[in-house]
């Protein structure tokens, strides 16, 4: 897509050269085929680095774009980026394409649907009820339980196990707003890959990303009735615990452990080898190795004595 | 069904006329032609202003009925109101009715039930698995992703977009207990209304009204893993984050937003444009335009209050 | 198979008898063709009575063993039943086998899946999409709404309900750990049984048990997005609300009553007729009888009574 057409079409101004458009990606990320965008003045520096071909910016930011990256300007780019977002988002279904290719040795039970142009490896066992969306690749020996739906686009790895319900690719919750109060979907053009030995639990959420990827590492062993937001990427060997969650864009290290019901508010690292203790939420990065606990997050025996000191408290009944 | 019947079944006195009864009703919502109950004496003003045709109360209370307002003298009301509940209950599935209507340009997946008396509009995406239950709309470009479940007598607006196995119209959590400590089913005869450019995300469960519906309106946004419980009412524009919840007939004001794993004790009230933080345990009804933490519910400003005390009261370790 | 055929394979000793074991089991429940393990040696008194036909035990244990049990000696016990566990875990789906037997008067929806060996009884309803592993048995009026996936060997009772999208029989989460941090799948070769007049609301995950049964006693009643783990006990007329959890091996009294996102520490007990409150967190074993709040879980006057001295020092501002 020309970027003078989607400056036409959202009444923009283009400033720098016309260019051919084919996605559209973070800042540091983006490559010259991209359009990008700047809302946050934190990425100021992604921004003078970019690569992007354009860059949806505000006018008085114009002067920091590298040379050769054009603008399309926008007082509220992120309201700006949401609205172009819908024109490069894929069919959630399209109307034809490649017969997906099944390998040796699969079970593919009744009232299963396998999108166009998805590859299954061998002994895949896909069971009744599972929805395979298109261009989905699923790797040798998986075993997919009934009624779960894999999106669109999505990666599954060798050996892995997903049971009943689990849904993977779903949308992130992106969102951006109007000065009257509206949210306009920022459509979520990522997916989600999933590498091999990976074993997730019934009734899983696991969106795909805004762009990129969501990943969740070798070897990782999710639980029950768990959220993981867009973007997130989870390390090898993880555990998480039921009903626990990851809001979006969480890092989380090898061999972390997540208890139950425990949660994360997103845009954070977990260092390697951290335990968060169940109902644990985490607001902030914390380094690996650790053991935390509690809403607001401590480290484990800082929360025990905090206990200790409320019940002293409650048993005095008086501060 | 005759009042004179209903009585018979269940061996209850009929005070007053004999009338035919369609259906089920709140004291303050009945029409003339429905029944309804009074257990909690919080209700007696609704109780003297009823238009229902007929109340089911305790034989005390009889004098405070309204003229021409029929009674089912029971002494365990709410518990009568579950037995005679499963009377007015329609069947999940009926075995006849009139073919479902497909509006223009639709796609329908493979795999997909559409139940009878249903109406769907145009440009409407069925992905594979999905189950539309009977007497159900589905209004103009709505998608609804694979093994979607929506209940009988549902009605879903435009422009939505539901996400992998939400369930929509699932029963309300409601049952009169037995002095022996059984729980009787209150059969949920109400719906759910969703209003347009709503969005759902994978794996919610909204529960269907126990009398009317349960609405979410135009333009609300909801992630994954939410539940909604019966009779909930959740205003334009709001924002719910994944895993929380609002308990049975939370009114949620417009353009509020609520956190990551917040949840409601339901029967209450929140005002236009508040926020309930991420964990926010809403106890009681609270005005809008702020911003709430913690469980129990306070302002979040008092909220980091606390904290900052409780980490000061650890540091010392003494009170 | 024999154990001489299962130490051969892991590089194991045996000690003992050779003998054809046919299952798996908790040294407390094992019977003479079962092999159990020990790793905790808080079982040690459990070790000593077994009745296992052999046990998987270190070295310096055998000396304990009853008399005639055999044992395969591993350093790491736990590590080595997850690697023996898969040679007794049972094929998701079978190839061939007996057709499922259906009552009289049962609604059958399209795209059901019914397994081999599966036995319905009479005025069974399954709706749309609804998957029933093979070896299942549902009793006599059982509604199944759409989607709902029961997995293989589960025995679901008369009279229960079961709302969309919810799924029984899923593996629990149980893994064994090896020095390099992987995480070894123990295969889960229970199942769940739920007995008479239990309704089961949308969107649930009840996970099978490793070895013998997770149980939902009769008359109890599940709300929504709610996880039971592995091996629970769940007791007459239990009433869990939305979103609420059990970890595994979680015994519930009857009559007990759950609130909205409560859950449990699993391997304890709470008391017939106790109630928690929304949000408690149930660490350690609890009596019957009274109401309990808060994560630590504290009686709930207890609780009240803090949230108090919480109120006044904050107004204070100081401690």
């Amino acid at each position: 897509m020309r970027l003078s057409d989607i400056a036409k079409q959202f009444d923009l101004e283009l400033v720098g050269e016309d260019k051919e458009i084919h996605s559209l990606a973070a800042l540091q990320d983006a490559k010259p085929d991209q359009l990008s965008f700047l809302e946050n003045k934190k990425y100021l520096n992604a921004l003078k680095k970019t690569q992007a071909g354009a860059v949806i910016v505000k006018k008085e930011l114009l002067s920091l774009l590298p040379k050769g990256v054009s603008a399309l300007i926008s007082e509220e780019p992120y309201l700006t980026l949401a609205y172009i977002s819908k024109l490069f988002a894929k069919e959630p279904m399209s109307k034809s394409g490649k017969e997906p290719q099944i390998g040796n040795n699969c079970t593919i039970a009744q009232n299963v649907s396998i999108g166009f142009n998805s590859v299954i490896g061998d002994n895949v066992t896909l069971m009744p009820g599972v929805v395979v969306g298109e261009n989905v690749t699923i790797g040798d020996n998986t075993l997919v339980y009934p009624n779960v739906t894999i999106y669109r686009d999505c990666q599954i790895g060798k050996n892995c196990i997903i049971h009943a319900g689990t849904v993977i690719g779903s949308d992130g919750y992106g969102f951006a707003h109007t000065k009257d109060g509206r949210h306009v979907k920022i459509y979520q053009n990522g997916n989600v890959i999933i590498e091999d030995d990976v074993e997730i639990g019934a009734n899983c959420a696991i969106d795909r990303a805004v762009f990129g990827s969501t990943i969740i590492k070798r070897g990782t062993k999710i639980d029950n009735l768990i959220q993981i937001g867009h973007n997130c990427i989870v390390g090898e060997n993880v555990l998480m615990a039921g009903q626990s969650g990851l809001s979006g864009s969480t890092i989380v290290g090898k061999n972390v452990t997540i208890g139950g019901q425990a949660a994360t508010a997103g845009h954070l690292t977990i260092g390697d080898y951290a335990v968060i203790a169940a109902r644990g939420g985490v607001t902030k990065s914390i380094p690996g190795g650790k053991v935390y606990s509690g809403f607001p997050l401590m480290e484990h025996k800082q929360w025990l004595k905090l206990q200790a000191l409320l019940a002293r408290l409650l048993k005095r009944g008086n501060c």
